[in-house]
């Protein structure tokens, strides 16, 4: 009881007290005279619009230098763990097709019993299934962002978390288990993998091992209710839970099953990348995303007005399933208490975590860090470069993929919140 | 075994199987020559945009003839359980205003300690919470769609699903719990309503018990993850989980707490009804939504293109909590089988429900049937009348809110599906 007293007189000081007798004894309900709004349309769109005081937009990638369609989500002004389509990031390494759905076929070969191609009708006819799951760049957050070029202070100033891990969105994407698909065409004993290739300008390709596929990826048609947009596959797009983006086959023209993995031109020469504790190997096939958790709000970029009551927010996920926990530091790092998670938690989705937290006025760093349902824990920074053999000034000249160290916040007296990793 | 044997069989007829050498013994990945698609945009836009093939949108409510701001959601086309935004129905009555969120104020007053003004930032820096829930428009369904004109055939032919039961959508809602904010402004002892009203032309309000306000209840402000939409309530609403659409105040500018239900204009004109069992007097106040389902595919309005199978699909919600069962009928009514339901059910959400068929071909009635987890079973038509003690031809000239009878679809042998509801 008197805990929850405390708890009403912290968001109060957010807000405006009346003098009680300002509303005084009106008969039916007071109007309050200030602040009429005008009136918005008469007659709705067959397609809602968003209001005109709405400006939430993904941006420009830093590296659309590179790759001309490269777009980041606005991490920082989300809610919940759905991200509208409109607003989901985009990854592409080519010119994406045009494809009129009529004319679109899948190829299904390989060592298969029977080679088919299906027509998005065909595919459309079949038993489907609906899932919360989120997708991630294999570069994300990392580094120089990408996972191959220099630390980000030098590199590209970045202005806020968008800039940094909006490499991330989650959405309910619908379509055929690819298992049904393979069943129907049927597996051949010895087969090991999978190589998809997309429709678009440069046939992108990657191989996924056949265990995967056979598990819970999906032909996806769908996302968030409506058919996937161009720019996430229109109209099929391979959906493999928790692994890396680049698995995610986009515009899917064919699937071949074959008995090793194929090197493809992204896997040779942008998804793999040489650490120090290989020794002069490069790193390849690995699949799932590791845990990662980001505080949204407040994060880099933003501007506290004042001490007082904030509600911490930001999202979790991890490739290795559902999210378990998520613990907040509002102290650098010295202390942690776990945050509330939203339920439901769902496997391979971003988890929306919550904490309620007063601010001092004094300068500190805030942190988030989760551990996933196979007990797997977020890491600091000196701990990856560690497992990594990262030399001193590793940082400084190079990076890795599926980077998920501790973003830690600064914030100063002023209220400015600013990125403390220390790379 | 056998059994997976016979699904493979009975999926393979909808595709086109190749033969096996015309794939030959190429090496590396085999193109397919045939439909090389022309190239999309090379850049993408910060909103991105759905592919120029997609034409699913919403509809004119037929109530549109009375109110200028009536829409329908495209229910037959949705996959999944999220409604896209701009697809969510919408079923205003009167004109909405275009609210400058940093002009907005949210009036709290009545028996309360303190009477406070709230500004959007207020809200948006209190603790939140996210859930899944539909909302749905108490004439949704009904004979005549409004619950007060005559059946739907001899009124306004219906072309498809979307005409009769387009008026509930689900979205993920983000927002402050509302007995947080009541707990702030101290609600005083022997307040038992309260009374919201919306910035909109006609200042529509609405009452509400206080035991829901004080459960779960949100200030909405978030809608499937970015703000909620002008059509929807922007800059903050009600959302009332599993109460009838109009419980969910829009554009909300204050809350009274008050000792009894005020009679609004809405509660009076619109939302009451007469009803036979009722013997003269109105009914009123009645906020929880039935147990309901509807097959979305096959339905009214679509062409099956031969027999074979095909997955039935559909939805089912309750305001009376999570749905626990749907059942599905394909010979009229004779015998039933459980769907499978997506995977997590959620209180108050719609429920994606799937359900493997063959069709032979011949002339046939689907109906689904839902349970909710309070053990609640959506009713037949004939049963919902009985317990209305509706007389024989009441549906020709009357109806009734919260109409929730199974909807029965006729599936005809050239494979046209109409509406087989006999009213």
């Amino acid at each position: 009881m008197s805990s929850k007293k405390s708890d009403r007189r912290r968001f109060l000081k957010a807000s405006t007290a009346l003098a009680a007798g300002a509303l005084g004894a009106k008969s039916g309900l007071a109007a309050e005279a200030a602040n009429e709004p005008k009136a918005g349309p008469r007659n709705y769109a067959n397609l809602g619009e968003r209001s005109r005081f709405v400006t939430t937009a993904r941006k420009d990638d830093y590296l659309n230098r590179l790759y001309p369609s490269k777009k980041v989500t606005p991490l920082q002004d989300l809610m919940g763990i759905i991200t509208p389509a409109p607003l989901h990031f985009v990854a592409n390494h080519s010119v994406p097709p045009d494809i009129d759905p009529r004319e679109y076929r899948l190829l299904i070969h390989g060592m298969v019993d029977r080679p088919m191609t299906f027509t998005l009708d065909d595919l459309q006819r079949m038993p489907s299934d609906s899932r919360i799951y989120f997708v991630e760049c294999n570069g994300n957050g990392a580094p120089g962002k990408h996972g191959m070029s220099t630390a980000r202070p030098e590199k590209t100033p970045s202005e806020n978390v968008q800039d940094i891990h909006g490499r991330t969105s989650c959405s309910e994407w619908t379509g055929v288990p690819l298992s049904v698909v393979l069943n129907e065409v049927g597996v051949q004993k010895g087969a090991s993998w999978i190589v998809s290739e997309g429709y678009d300008s440069q046939k992108y390709s990657h191989s996924l091992p056949l265990s995967k596929a056979m598990d819970d990826v999906l032909l996806a048609y769908g996302q968030n209710g409506e058919p996937v947009r161009p720019e996430q596959g229109y109209p099929v797009r391979l959906l493999a839970p928790g692994f890396q983006g680049p698995e995610s086959v986009k515009w899917l023209r064919q699937i071949k099953v074959v008995d090793e993995p194929y090197v493809t031109r992204e896997e040779i020469s942008m998804h793999s990348y040489l650490s120090p504790n290989l020794q002069g190997k490069a790193r390849w096939f690995h699949f799932e995303m590791p845990p990662k958790s980001v505080i949204l709000r407040p994060a880099m970029g933003q501007q506290l007005p004042g001490k007082g009551y904030y509600e911490i927010t930001g999202l979790a996920w991890s490739g290795g399933g559902a999210i378990r926990r998520v613990e907040i530091s509002v102290d650098g790092g010295r202390s942690w208490k776990d945050a509330k998670l939203q339920e439901p938690v769902l496997r391979f989705a971003h988890t929306r975590f919550r904490f309620n937290w007063t601010w001092n006025g004094e300068e500190t760093v805030i942190l988030s860090r989760c551990t996933d349902e196979r007990g797997t824990v977020q890491p600091a920074l000196a701990e990856f470069s560690k497992r990594l053999g990262a030399p001193k000034d590793f940082w400084r000249t190079s990076s890795v993929f599926h980077f998920n160290a501790i973003q830690p916040w600064k914030i100063e007296r002023d209220g400015k919140v600013s990125d403390a990793m220390e790379l």
